[in-house]
């Protein structure tokens, strides 16, 4: 209990700072990528923030360890932090986390499960494909046959390879260029599938209950004097 | 439970006007993009069709917002009404539920629930694509290098993505066109989830029961003397 | 239930013998169309035979009708023998039910729900596949610039597009051609759906009770003297 | 019980050599394929091994049919072994249930069964791909038209395909080439299947009981003095 309240403590106290850093990662980063014509000095000061942001989550990460008590196990149940750690470009996924907590302290009304998991796919999807062609953009630009070439053709492809739609009309051709594509794939069907069942099971959940949901108009009319 | 009753006599004699306002916003718009030969006078009409149609969605979301007396929260509860505002071409969408009222007041025997959501589904398709693929042929017809050039391409292409399948035989080209199409994505991941969620409940309903639905003739048979 | 025991002996009678003939549609649907090499004659008793059997169905579906007593409501409740009447490529997958109806006479134990689902949409996927490569090869062979040439090309095509996946390197080009891969890709989405969800539900089964299915081994172990 | 009792026995013995032959297997086909430069020494030593894990797998699958007493049911009952005799590239499948066995013999917590689903359909995947990419570049290597002409490629289609994703920019060209590609999607479909349907109830898991896995902190919260 001793350890859950220090944790709950850590936890409370670096929210905020993290969810900031965490954006600020994902700026330096596209900037660095995007700002091609910058100057030097600004590509190393972008360099240097995602270097420093990265090593606020490593930190952040050792410490939670410890303080948790546990040992390798903590490693595959706290699974989401571990994946940031080695792609922090994921670590903006937490924010979703914070604002759940956020809104649950206030004591407002959450949004119905399905809801609340679809409103997760959608952001982590958006989140995900932006860091994905951020990253497969500064692969691929350089390489001489390559089909992507601008930020817009990275977002184009992002989007047709998150939705499993696959067009082909730009791709990836280098090498490291289609192992994050393979990585964009599998989120890509784990966000599918998160989709299709919220969305199932929210269908399930209106349509099952007709009277409650959908019938107070018909029930007064048979019901009504 | 008077602004739920004067909600409802607003809806009551408001929804069959605006489903007719919806169909003809669609015909005015698709007469626009596909009578490329017609006069400017056309043109002209079928615009002014469409812009008065369309204030009549927002006068009608408004007028529903102040009856409600919800605040903020009446976005978010009527997503569906929020981004017919925006995105008018989804506004036919309603039809389905207009339909479902009618013959809920006649007392008419509905269809099972999954055999519904399946009906909403590929109507909401059907509606989706045509708009869409109306929508992406007035972007891309004029672009130098664009695949999609008549209104067979526009379609062929709408079904290809809707269905996730994604030849890439054509594909949009330009940036605007582009943004049409990652939204159709959305759309037909969310459809694919409502299909795939609706036919799963739909077949563990059918077969979770073969006493009922299928045993009779094997039950008289075992039963019989 | 005097209608119903007419149905039922009606069905017993015609059972085996429409199935013989929806195979022998497909296989005089499939000699006129890869016969490229064949005189006339032979074309011209294929269509003889195609249509027939296509007479057969639509009689059969006339006479359930009138034996069924119902009106209109027959046609979206035999929804299935609906759509074979007009596209009685479909006929076949009634074998499904013949077989599954055989097998619960004879008194064999039947194959799990899920499995069942699972054959079921495997079988479907069989034929929907090899009548839809047979009818876009008709449509697609005499076009100037098609690329589904031979029925190697159709075939492939057809497992691309059932599965979602798409490639694109061959893909109808003809207004007809492209038809047929509509309606293709609409049922592929509903195959995909089927095999979700009776795959979802049979894991569920499978797992949900490791005591029964996988645990008499660790069972012993630990009430073992 | 006998018979099972034997059958247990025979299991727990073979378990682990048959393992490590099934790994050998992969190795040595995979060292055939990829090694092009080898000698023919090398080249007919690893078809030798190959030849030498198959065989031994029939052996095996022979004698537990032979000591499970049953008749033909053997063959579906044990459906998994019967496609492992057949396509002995899919036989490390099996290495994921011994390893679940050793896990639970242990007596060490096992995962929450959709972890485990999703796990066991990831190590699929990653088989699968792996298998299906040598048997696919085997094929495509010499043929004079081909795409897929190095294993990078052959990886970068077998992601595309499994993930039903499909760009079409490597794509089979022989017949033998799409048919084991076939194959491969029919596989990508069932492992879509899994993915979804556990992704989905494990979301319904975590999700419906808030009070246990998120509540404490606000549970304490409004409970506290």
């Amino acid at each position: 209990m001793d350890d859950d309240d220090r944790m709950l403590r850590w936890e409370h106290r670096t929210e905020l700072p993290l969810a900031l850093a965490s954006l600020l990662f994902l700026a330096s980063y596209a900037v660095h990528v995007l700002g091609q014509g910058l100057s030097d000095f600004w590509h190393a000061l972008c360099l240097a923030v995602t270097g420093a942001t990265w090593a606020l989550f490593i930190a952040d990460y050792l410490v939670r360890w410890r303080i948790s008590g546990q040992r390798l196990s903590f490693v595959h149940r706290h699974l989401l932090d571990t994946m940031v750690v080695l792609l922090p470009l994921l670590r903006p996924l937490r924010v979703v986390k914070t604002y759940d907590a956020v809104q649950r302290r206030r004591g407002q009304p959450r949004l119905p499960l399905p809801l609340r998991v679809m409103a997760y796919a959608s952001l982590s999807s958006l989140l995900l494909g932006f860091s994905g062609a951020l990253a497969v953009l500064q692969q691929e630009r350089g390489a001489p046959d390559a089909t992507i070439k601008t930020f817009g053709d990275s977002v184009w492809w992002a989007a047709a390879t998150l939705s499993t739609v696959g067009y082909g009309d730009v791709a990836p051709v280098t090498p490291l260029g289609r192992t994050i594509a393979v990585f964009m794939m599998a989120c890509g069907l784990a966000l599918l599938g998160a989709v299709t069942g919220s969305f199932s099971s929210w269908l399930l959940q209106v349509f099952a209950r007709p009277e409650e949901t959908e019938g107070p108009r018909s029930g007064d009319r048979s019901g009504g004097p």
